[in-house]
């Protein structure tokens, strides 16, 4: 049978698509790989001037040293240089720059992928995000255990079922997952963030796996047996409090680090502060009493140990864990604000 | 004090090296605007394209129903219309295309951070190392299970301790959580797993959250107590078996892709299959015996509950979970099988 017209058009229009698409596979292949060439010569530029940069720290600093250099004028040539090295580290540089491996964490979780960000402004985005998720967090970090308390006299008759408490306890070992994975995602994305406050949610998803595999006694004589569970829960209460407050403080910052746009890293330490100064006030001594009253609550818990005849290994591991973070937590804020007052 | 020579000399030199870079920050900066110029032109062709190739469809469609087009024709038309859609989705092209979103369950644990690889070679190295990871889980699969079953006799006087099977259930909860959160990512990486295997994981996470708060029971008459958690663990190490079948099946599959290469999806299909036919013939009678024995394990759960007069409501959420997964697991393969018999 021989084609018709009908035939003949159809055939064209669509050789003429496939024509099209093979080009745009071919831009999009030459685009891709005329990036990636870009890309590398950029990159050969970094690494010549970060050690040219080095090797002239450390000439500027042994002249100083031998006193062959003014000391006031050193000291004004190392702000220079400390200068150009943040020019590297903070702007369109570094979204070029590749990018901290994931630790050890993010990779037992996810695997190789790599989950930095390149543009900027979809950092600053992640960031934003992960302070409205602390925000809805906080809102939940004071309900729910203030709902467990109130129920138990309203419904329970004094004592805590043991599926309630088992709900609360499988909510905060997936918020806590879900805290950890976040901010080793930020870090990533260069943020600040000390290790700590990382490590410290580890200890709490531990935490939070032990406290599963506890048994929750009921009656008869339950309010002796669950004196533990009513302690943390006020705790938890505090820390919501705790977390509302130091959420606010640190959008606060945040926006304050976005509406001085492109300033370097070391404009934004001297910037942010100045502008939040006044919530430290409260914050700091709210932290303390925090960290006090979670110390207590693991030191309690483990005299329980040493004290009773039957004691579970879980009371041993919680009680332990709570005193291991709220030192360390201790120790960190302590840190930070004399890091803070330096300036 | 005038200034040394000395100093004049770093002067210039610190100076320059600022220029330096400021100059890589302009060739940055103008780098990665060029480059979302570009981008955004390609993404243009290409919508243009897919509506044009929208277009053809349809008309082919309507003249071949309305006959006023050859029947074979038309099939030859559709066949290089799909080849031109093809060549969009899996070529250089689809690493420019907007990513899928996160769903529901990324966005829950890692906010709405990209975890698209733009490159492909990446993509198919964050598959391989999906597939070296179930490779080391599956050996644990069956060694955990193992090990318990052989240590409760050995060590253990007939009776499981709690900690042993909590830690064994705590690893569960690590391991499915770790495969679904990575399975959604090779999902947003173009894989083209079914929704089930995933909500599958979903389910298995919950059943091992919910066995941590199960109470183990010990002495005395544990044998009958602990029945349960026999028939777990052997079905565990029989699943350990499937998985490194599974593997094996699926590695091969994978490399047979790597293989083809640029060849796009269909060819793939194709080609892929022809070379592990061999092992399906395995793999699939292993599956299915294994599901009627996950759905066997549910069955007697449920029945326990129903029977015995103190039942804890794990007892019949685990059974639930256990029937529904058996049931969904059976339909998959079925399906797959079936998608595969047509070819
Ligand atoms: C002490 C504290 C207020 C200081 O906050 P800060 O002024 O933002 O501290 P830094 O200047 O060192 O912050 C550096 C970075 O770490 C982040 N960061 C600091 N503390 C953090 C925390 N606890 N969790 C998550 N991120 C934190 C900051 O957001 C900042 O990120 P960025 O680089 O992306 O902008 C804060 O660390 C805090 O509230 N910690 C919690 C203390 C606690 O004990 N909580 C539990 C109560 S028991
Ligand atoms: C049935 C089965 C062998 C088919 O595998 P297959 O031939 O690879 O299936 P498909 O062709 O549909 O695969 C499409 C994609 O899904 C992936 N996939 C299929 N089943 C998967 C599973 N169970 N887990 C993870 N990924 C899976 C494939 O790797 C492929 O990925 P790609 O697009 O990135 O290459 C496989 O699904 C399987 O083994 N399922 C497990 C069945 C089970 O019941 N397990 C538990 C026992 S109780």
């Amino acid at each position: 049978m021989a084609s018709t017209n009908k035939d003949v058009q159809y055939l064209e229009e669509v050789s003429h698509l496939l024509d099209r698409a093979k080009e745009l596979q071919d831009s999009a292949s030459s685009f891709l790989s005329k990036m990636k060439h870009e890309e590398q010569s950029i990159l050969q530029r970094v690494s010549a001037l970060q050690s040219d940069l080095k090797k002239l720290q450390a000439c500027v600093a042994s002249a100083s040293a031998s006193e062959t250099l003014d000391k006031r004028e050193a000291e004004k040539l190392e702000e220079e240089l400390s200068r150009a090295k943040c020019m590297i580290a903070d702007g369109d540089v570094s979204s070029l720059l590749p990018s901290k491996s994931n630790g050890k964490f993010l990779r037992m979780f996810l695997g190789p992928i790599s989950v930095r960000a390149t543009r900027k402004d979809v950092q600053l985005k992640v960031k934003e995000e992960y302070n409205n998720y602390r925000d809805r967090t906080a809102v939940m970090f004071l309900l729910f255990p203030f709902a467990l308390l109130i129920l138990r006299y309203a419904i329970w008759k004094g004592c805590f079922p043991a599926w309630a408490v088992q709900l609360y306890q499988a909510w905060l070992l997936f918020l806590y997952t879900s805290l950890a994975l976040r901010e080793n995602i930020l870090r990533i994305n260069g943020s600040d963030i000390r290790p700590w406050w990382i490590y410290h949610h580890y200890c709490a998803m531990m935490m939070a796996l032990v406290s599963l595999t506890w048994e929750i006694k009921g009656q008869p004589d339950c309010y002796q047996k669950q004196r533990g569970i009513e302690l943390f829960l006020t705790w938890a209460m505090m820390q919501g409090v705790a977390m509302l407050l130091q959420n606010r403080y640190q959008r606060q910052r945040l926006y304050t680090r976005i509406a001085l746009g492109k300033a370097n890293r070391m404009d934004v330490v001297w910037g942010e502060t100045a502008s939040v100064e006044g919530q430290l006030w409260l914050l700091y001594p709210v932290l303390f009493i925090l960290q006090g009253f979670e110390a207590y609550i693991g030191i309690l818990l483990l005299m329980t140990a040493v004290t009773s005849s039957v004691s579970e290994w879980q009371v041993v591991v919680c009680g332990g864990l709570l005193v291991i973070m709220a030192s360390g937590n201790f120790a960190n804020t302590v840190q930070t604000l004399s890091a803070k007052l330096r300036f």
